[in-house]
């Protein structure tokens, strides 16, 4: 590559090429066309979505699935606002997303014009700022830049931010800067995400005095010695592979939590199932509780991931590995990080794998359940679907009741599970879905294994049209249309028969080939099933998950019913759908503990 | 009444309906539940739409049409930012809009604890400060204020400001304080809108000035003496009345512009058509601009509304009208405002009147066309719209083209045009028109007149879910999809045949089938045409009219094809779509002036 003269927004395409950006997403508006130009002459794919927001999903599937930058593309203010709330998601949930924004001519931005899509006040400046606690960095183009020639140190660090901070961005083009010329001597360095700092001599003190826990936790008997947690950071710092390696050559129990599903191998015969505090099984509770050591691997604090904060375990016998710093009990070691860290402590605690191999770790299996001629209930959905999993399915679950149907299960290696747990913004998985379905067609290809989303019909409602952006895109999920008239988690939360809950049945049968290009329609297939033995029949076939179209099956459930854990969060009791006593001054998610400990404890 | 307590939810709901609010839009969420408890108990409505963008978008249509207060009201975070871009066009565009936001309990708030909806970082405060640019007031309800006894004065106070500023506002609730009780003491005495406080010395100069104005530009010859320009803010501040008294009175020549649109009555003889700088056709150009005196009523300067700033009119020779000022040549008098000014002005002025009646003024009618059998095209479209529109029409027309093509008409008398053409925010008119039909339907009851929507295949397929919503409330619109494959007024704009610009074509005939409840179908009927002798036989059929029910008409027109209207504005000349050569350094909707005049000038 020569240093020649470059157009901005070449200079950013080759920049974006450059992070194997493959697929940018967005909606073509006023103030971002000339961009769109270079964008549609570059090797990036432009997908475009039927509005800003499941763009803005999309971007964050993309990003989520494939552990690198997403983009979104969008124009100034109507277009940058409809997509704030994915971008909030993004930010809560650490993916690195880039919103590139196509703003007024700086002209008559100096001059405050009421233009279009303007305040009609003169302000141009609100919109970052409305962005402001939602990314990590931002950068609006400005002629002085240009002029002092530092505008393409500027935009290299805002993708460098992004990318090392995992956290979205916002990067600001005035019309008229799009295509000045700027030299491309930067370009001659990749940009590279800027890694923790290791002070190695910290690191070697952690592991030291990790080692010393161990080796007080292993005098003894052989009973409640360590137990490890792998949690949901390990996922979104890309540490999957260090982590299987530990686990491996350490042979030590292992339980999941509901943000870490998938983290680790759950069909291990190591891996006890998940721990969620006073929500566990019996079982989980008891062996995490009574361990004389945890070891947390990239634990998130959250009231889904933690029983609603009934964590019985002390910070004495915790030890803690976090992305950018190590807990030992009650000692921090800053500095240090565990992608670094854990090879060397796998390394390190080679001496006690045998004793932990002789540690016992309650079974954790999906359960077999027969197809009845019977309507569809959660209680048998679950580990049907479960049974019907395969290794390296991609699953997507909506933030809504379905995101409890898997928890339960014991899901295949290999597989991924993607779900917006701590936003929880429903309408999220409809773009993901889109977004993590290309990310993978671009790294596996078109044979890749398959995506599963599982979606409510509430919060399909919220962003439909992104089933119109799949099949123009010409990806294959299965999607799964759980359908119960209304917002089910709502529902059992709090007034379960307010008319409030309730939304209107479309017909799903019709709408793939409604929302499908009628001039060019993509194949498509649609299914509707009520009957156990209908789910079961599509299941036992081997075309079902072959059938290389997109496929969307509605799954009729009653209105009341919901997954078992769930069930157990609310402190529903099955067959006797009610909320518990403490309904009127319970809030929302703040689960109630104590009172009458939930009935079904299937799984765990 | 007696002064009792009543729960804060209870209070608020009953304020509301004292401002006459009938209609209440959202989507309910996690921490909105129990006030929406509380709406449902009572007399105001919950209109539930699928998702928040349409349900912000349906309260700006409805408070628009009305006239009065809009409420939305969502769950925290997720839901309200899903909204903001509703909220930030409700600003732009003066509604009134409470925005009303169910919060986290108070404890987890102060605890910064990492639950749904939250950011992950414990900052609950971001949110409302995201929406700041984009309220006029915001209030918090907090624990203190309930000790204090002052919150009943700070929910009053964000209500008032929000229909005195006509301006959103927002107004947050934690969960757990929605139903502490608070007297009822307040409530005796009815909100008010706080009206612009009248200097009557200053008032009665103006007056004077304008007159002595009137004397010099009505001496001489009867030619070119006083035009009015008639603009938006007479409709956005409730004047229409006083502007037609005036205008009857005086008799004076009145002109609209493209945002004043029905402000005045469009058939009267003293009504010349629109004036729109360089934009305008020459004889309204040459009759506004040789003017000896300009009075502006409600103007509004953007780039839409002024052909891109290309008045010709001093300063010297303006007397403007605003709603809490006047100007007079340089003079500005504070502290007078139009409501309360005109009936004066016009008393004061009726020593013209003989004179004014006297003044030419260009005529202004729709042209007669006849219905061929042809392909539908723009130049024979609206032409055939506006015979077709009868007095008291509500029309609404999204941002997009279709907004450009009723600007030619003389709509009729007692009609009303909704647009939102300065923040101009595709998908805003299924919301807008679900809010609107609404609080007609409240206000003149099942039998009003009707209303009629012009939406894009593009915008249409942003907010398609808001037809579902419609159906739901069995409104009664007919809606015109304008059917051409994409963006058209970005495409014509930039990179005509660039792929960005493209949509998928939708099944229409079958959408409101899918979107409608199965289990219970509102009646509707779909329509698709591309001849002009079919859409001529629908027009001609009284039937359609009456049909009381939903209906979609589904119009083909070529891809390339746009209203004269926007043709003009782009420089396009009939018959040979392409864009003018200053294409590469022209910014969007900066229409460049000189060049080649534009080719055809139907209408004006």
């Amino acid at each position: 590559m020569s240093s020649e003269e470059l157009s901005i927004g070449s200079y950013i395409v080759r920049r974006l090429e450059e992070q194997r950006v493959g697929s940018m997403f967005g909606v073509p508006g006023s103030f971002i066309a000339n961009f769109l130009d270079i964008v549609e002459a570059s090797k990036i794919s432009w997908v475009g979505e039927c509005n800003e927001l499941t763009a803005a999903y999309a971007a964050d599937g993309y990003a989520r699935y494939k552990g690198e930058l997403g983009v979104l593309a969008t124009t100034v203010g109507v277009g940058e606002l409809s997509a704030i709330n994915g971008i909030a998601g993004s930010f809560a949930e650490e993916l690195p997303i880039l919103h590139i924004v196509g703003q007024q001519k700086t002209k008559d931005q100096d001059e405050g014009l009421n233009i279009i899509h303007t305040l009609g006040n003169g302000r141009y400046d609100e919109f970052a700022k409305s962005a402001l606690p939602y990314t990590c960095s931002q950068y609006l183009l400005n002629k002085t830049d240009i002029n002092l020639g530092v505008a393409d140190i500027k935009i290299d660090k805002v993708i460098v931010d992004c990318i090392s901070q995992s956290r979205p961005a916002y990067l600001a083009l005035p019309w008229d800067l799009v295509d000045v010329k700027i030299t491309t001597t930067r370009l001659y360095e990749p940009l590279k995400k800027e890694e923790v700092l290791i002070n190695a001599d910290a690191e070697k003190a952690a592991i030291e005095h990790i080692y010393r826990r161990f080796e007080d936790a292993f005098e003894g008997e052989l009973v409640n010695n360590v137990v490890v947690i792998a949690d949901v950071s390990i996922s979104r710092h890309h540490c999957k592979k260090e982590v299987a390696a530990f686990l491996e050559a350490t042979q030590l129990p292992v339980y999941g939590t509901p943000l870490g599903k998938t983290a680790v191998n759950e069909t291990s015969d190591r891996y006890g199932g998940i721990y969620v505090g006073d929500l566990s099984s019996p079982d989980v509770k008891k062996s995490v509780e009574n361990a004389k050591l945890v070891l947390f691997i990239g634990p998130l604090n959250t009231d889904f991931n933690t029983g609603n904060f009934s964590y019985k375990i002390s910070d004495d016998k915790s030890i803690k590995l976090h992305f950018d710093h190590t807990e030992v009990g009650f000692a921090t070691y800053a500095r240090t990080g565990m992608k670094e860290l854990l090879p060397k402590l796998t390394d390190r605690l080679k001496d006690f794998t045998e004793k932990a191999r002789q540690l016992d770790v309650p079974e954790f299996r999906n359960e077999d359940v027969d197809d009845e001629d019977e309507p569809i209930n959660h209680a048998w959905l679950w580990w049907r679907v479960g049974g019907w999993f395969i290794e390296d399915d991609l699953i997507i679950t909506e933030a809504g009741s379905v995101s409890y149907g898997v928890i339960d299960l014991a899901l295949p290696k290999g597989s991924s599970l993607l779900a917006q747990k701590l936003w929880a913004s429903i309408g999220w998985s409809t773009g993901a879905t889109h977004g993590a379905t290309l990310a993978r067609r671009e790294l596996e290809g078109d044979k890749a294994p398959q995506t599963i989303l599982f979606i409510g019909d509430g919060s399909l409602q919220m962003t439909v049209q992104a089933l119109s952006a799949m099949m123009r895109s010409k990806v294959k999920p299965i999607i799964f249309v759980v359908k119960n008239g209304g917002y089910t988690i709502e529902r059992l939360q709090h007034s379960i028969d307010a008319e409030y809950h309730n939304i209107v049945t479309w017909d799903y049968g019709k709408l793939l080939s409604v929302l499908n290009n009628v001039e060019e329609p993509t194949p498509t297939k649609t299914y509707q099933v009520s009957n156990q033995q209908e789910l079961g029949k599509l299941f036992d076939s081997g075309e079902f998950r072959n059938n290389g179209c997109l496929q969307l099956v509605e799954i009729i459930v009653s209105r009341d019913d919901a997954p078992p854990a769930l069930k157990r969060a609310l402190h529903i009791q099955d067959n006797a759908v009610e909320s518990d006593s403490g309904l009127e001054t319970w809030a929302p998610h703040r689960i109630k503990m104590g009172g009458s400990a939930p009935v079904r404890m299937i799984g765990w």
